[in-house]
């Protein structure tokens, strides 16, 4: 990408309204712009990062059995009627809107009426289980108040995963399965050290739910982290019956204050028994189906990744979500004729600041304040050695690198 | 993909509500699901197929220099306002919901206004522009009828762009090739031969815009169509002075049916002076941003495909979209054995048909019916000579490919 040709330029001022700093550094950047409190739209290299973040999870949840569909926001109320949860007293965040043919929908802000519904034309045999069904979506929440940037927003970008298991047995080696998955996940998102399995209330088909929480000075839960152990209680189940059954010892706990940024739950026969979604076992025996639900909020781990990494210059990614990983700044004029070349080969990999207008100085403000892992500087200087200059954004040094070592790196990838 | 390991399964029937020839189709072959009239989720081989027509798209958008950005569909009032468009009098389509905080929000079903408000925070100077910004965004329209399957929906996926420009002339040369993209666009979904430029009605600020019409039994629109030229005119403004504007002779055109897969308009200052967006000049001198609009409905266009290339044995995907190339038949044990290596080699381009409970006959009738455009059988006979029987899903013809050929095809990809 060449700077010169993007319109999202860098500002030194967020709107006067934006209370979370994350969001501040992300408006700034050219990264999101807000429409209102808890709305906001993603800019090109806000896309890119968040494209990155789906694209790690797709990966994973592929890898354990999920199939990726596509569901509706639009949401007709019989299902959810069904089950209990189309009135505003029951879930509070429905917005609801007028059919002009008459009638009332909702907008999803989840999907385990519609998906179990769905699942009764193609469920019928035990053959036909289990089914991990997934998708990438966006919610609406109407939230009261969204003070906290993209990590709590009126729409945004789900992941749900719903499992369909013949009995709990299956399901429970699904669920330890996911778990183990979105520890993965979290590791290649850059966030892994500082992200715990965490023990919460759970419901009728379960003792605990898990949450997944990163350490997070803004992040709205309580925690108390055993880092030996590396597992946490969320303190609304935190007392010492909890602590007795999970063998954590009370002295040893840290309170912290953390950031959800996935969470798993035993559904059971929760809408299988109310939407009526049954099999067939092996001995003809009609049995309800088991289910569960995994979420990961792509569009609020980006925040928490804000937030949490974020240092006094800008924003700083994680090199697999970064939305590019090469910030290129040439001095001089033989060294902008290679930037360009290196560029075209690449441009997937490079941000290229061509800006006619901008000094050097700005340049460099503005490829911390991006947060790209790498920035390469090309000067005459640098040229007749046949180097480039490199260094890391979480560190300050730095050094000297073959140019034909750069071009390697960019083939490489 | 396996299909012994997919949820979607191919039905006999469609729901009984289903008008739609295309989207009986679509349903049966467990590519859409209806929630209800004009909602429909995509299933995984119906989101493979829209993810591959959005893909062909952006490649020819950013070929042409557009930036992708992805808005919300919650839609404050007051920019709506601005341009008189909030009133359901205007805008009848509208979808509008209540925000819990107070005040009432818009679903989108069109982003100019929240666009070019966006760009009044980057846009200030002549070396600003042009911009040409695109998204691929879910679309709400609360339509009063919606009984043409996937073609006119409630809640569809659009890819909208939007053109800012100093002025008329960068306006018009960005016009004529954005619509030289578009053909090459149509050209790739397969419909190319079928889709031709169709002047009709324009706006204040041009005498027509231009719409692509594919010609289609079932499409709303009517069309005069010039083959030899290869433009036509939509009925709204088929008349005398039109025809001789043009240079067309009425005894040359035929009257056609044919649906709007496609469409751009010339804006110029009615959203910049609405909202005003202004930028200034070489001179210092204040002027208005000229602005235009680009549409295409990826899920709208499967739609089309799906009604225009299906036969009477299912439906019938152009290779570049379809979401699998080859649907692969083993029979037998050894045969079995080469087609799940086939298939671990390459799980992006085969559907391995693996269903231990199908019989042969029914395996190649979902072959056809998933449109999937090869049909590839490995059988004890065929191995004898080392080779595969292939059928495209256009012919009814089979032949005998040598095996390593078939597995170079594979590496190819």
């Amino acid at each position: 990408m060449k700077l010169s040709q993007t319109f999202a330029k860098t500002t030194k001022t967020a709107p006067a309204d934006e209370m979370s700093e994350s969001a501040k550094l992300l408006i700034r950047a050219g990264y999101i712009y807000k429409e209102m409190a808890g709305v906001y739209d993603y800019l090109p290299l806000g896309m890119r990062t968040l494209d990155n973040i789906m694209q790690v999870i797709r990966e994973e949840m592929d890898a354990i059995g999920g199939q990726e569909l596509k569901m509706t926001a639009l949401q007709p109320r019989d299902a959810w009627e069904a089950s209990g949860r189309w009135s505003d007293d029951v879930m509070d965040v429905w917005f609801k809107t007028k059919l002009n043919a008459g009638g009332e929908l909702g907008l999803g802000c989840t999907h385990e009426e519609p998906l179990t519904r769905l699942m009764k034309s193609y469920i019928s045999s035990y053959k036909d289980l289990p089914v991990y069904a997934y998708q990438f979506q966006t919610k609406f929440r109407n939230e009261l108040r969204a003070k906290s940037g993209i990590m709590r927003t009126r729409e945004f970008m789900m992941k749900d995963l719903y499992s369909f298991s013949k009995n709990r047995e299956e399901h429970e080696a699904f669920y330890e399965k996911c778990a183990e998955s979105y520890k993965k996940i979290f590791n290649r998102l850059g966030i892994g050290n500082d992200t715990f399995r965490t023990f919460a209330s759970g419901g009728a088909f379960s003792k605990y739910s898990d949450e997944f929480q990163t350490l997070c000075e803004v992040g709205e839960d309580i925690i108390y982290l055993d880092r030996e152990k590396g597992i946490a209680v969320n303190e609304e189940v935190y007392n010492d019956e909890v602590l007795a059954d999970l063998g954590l010892d009370k002295s040893k706990l840290e309170q912290c204050k953390a950031a959800e940024v996935g969470n798993i739950f035993t559904l059971g026969y929760r809408f299988t028994d109310a939407l009526d979604l049954c099999y067939n076992d092996e001995n003809g025996q009609r049995q309800k189906v088991f289910m569960g639900s995994y979420g990961i909020g792509p569009s609020r781990v980006m925040g928490v990744i804000a937030e949490k990494l974020s240092d006094d210059k800008g924003l700083v990614w994680p090199e697999e979500i970064a939305p590019y990983k090469y910030y290129v700044v040439a001095i001089g004029d033989k060294a902008a004729e290679i930037a360009e070349d290196l560029h075209n080969k690449a441009p997937e990999q490079i941000i290229l600041d061509d800006r006619k207008n901008a000094r050097n100085g700005e340049k460099f403000a503005d490829a911390d304040l991006l947060g790209i892992p790498y920035r390469i500087v090309i000067s005459d200087k640098t040229l007749a050695e046949d180097k480039v200059e490199i260094k890391k954004r979480t560190e300050s040094e730095t050094k000297l690198l073959p140019l034909s070592d750069f071009i390697a790196k960019l083939v490489q990838k």
